[in-house]
């Protein structure tokens, strides 16, 4: 029964169905194999972030990535 | 004073205004009537996820839907 | 499958053991009975928040409680 | 290290990505100046909330702003 | 750059240190592998929550413990 | 009618109140100021986080410490 909540900026046009599906695996699996909990109970959610709103260091990470970071 | 943050799923094309508006009201008048929280600074956000993005039980709700539930 | 996140000011030694119930059981009726949504998989964390903590009008509730409000 | 968390209705558009940035500098300065804390690992993310999602004194802010507020 | 919230129940005095370490470790590592995503400011937060606080179904986990499950 | 969270790591007993007070009229001033947000309604909570169950780079931050960062 925990609940997750995963930020990450949005980059390329985004995670792939795929991609989003192997985070929600992997999340729930290390939940049940490390802590023990329930998996059919677990709810994880995924918020991807516009680069212009994501800030890190004091600047967006639309600025850090323009120095080829 | 209280503050509530409520994620659901967007399906069908999302809630509509109503459907929010009637959200937000039950919400702030449960605290209301139940803890005796002060309605006029209640503050409520409604946050839609997309089926991709939101996991129950390891896998996205996309595919918990195409079986039928 | 909704999420729920509640957040009050911790008051007079915090809400009782009922009072969480019977927010718990309100929240997720609403959203059943308003949304349609799934009562075994909704989840509704509630936080209480020291007066210290919490700001409103940029002032802590502390503050505002001496006020008398 | 610290984590911030902004959420502000969307209104006329939206947010520039000037005054997000402007955002992001001073809350992340306010943590480095009033705390202490490393400017480098600081993280602030900001959500525009549509003004039908966002609630205050149990309705939504479009209504409130419709009221000339 | 990712950012992630755990929310656990608290439960026989909570997590260890050891416990906590190892799903710090585990999430960061899941979002370096899966996603590409930069380890060194991947901040992972775990919050411990009191079983009176955490609803499913609409009823207290403590209660949901208290018929075996 | 913003909402701030902030979630510091909780050092040396905590953050005293003055220093609370400090950083929720900072940020409802910048918000104010920045955004020319409603003060009187801007809601900030304060969360202080134990350095066993703040990850950063994958290890926590208790760790991070010991190393004399």
């Amino acid at each position: 029964m925990p609940y997750v909540n995963i930020k990450v900026t949005k980059e390329d046009g985004g995670l792939s169905k795929e991609k989003k599906a192997e985070l929600i695996d992997g999340v729930t699996s290390l939940l049940e194999t490390s802590l023990g909990k329930n998996r059919a109970s677990t709810v994880v959610i995924i918020d991807e972030i516009d680069t212009d709103s994501y800030g890190l260091g004091g600047e967006q990470i639309t600025e850090v990535r323009k120095r080829g970071k």
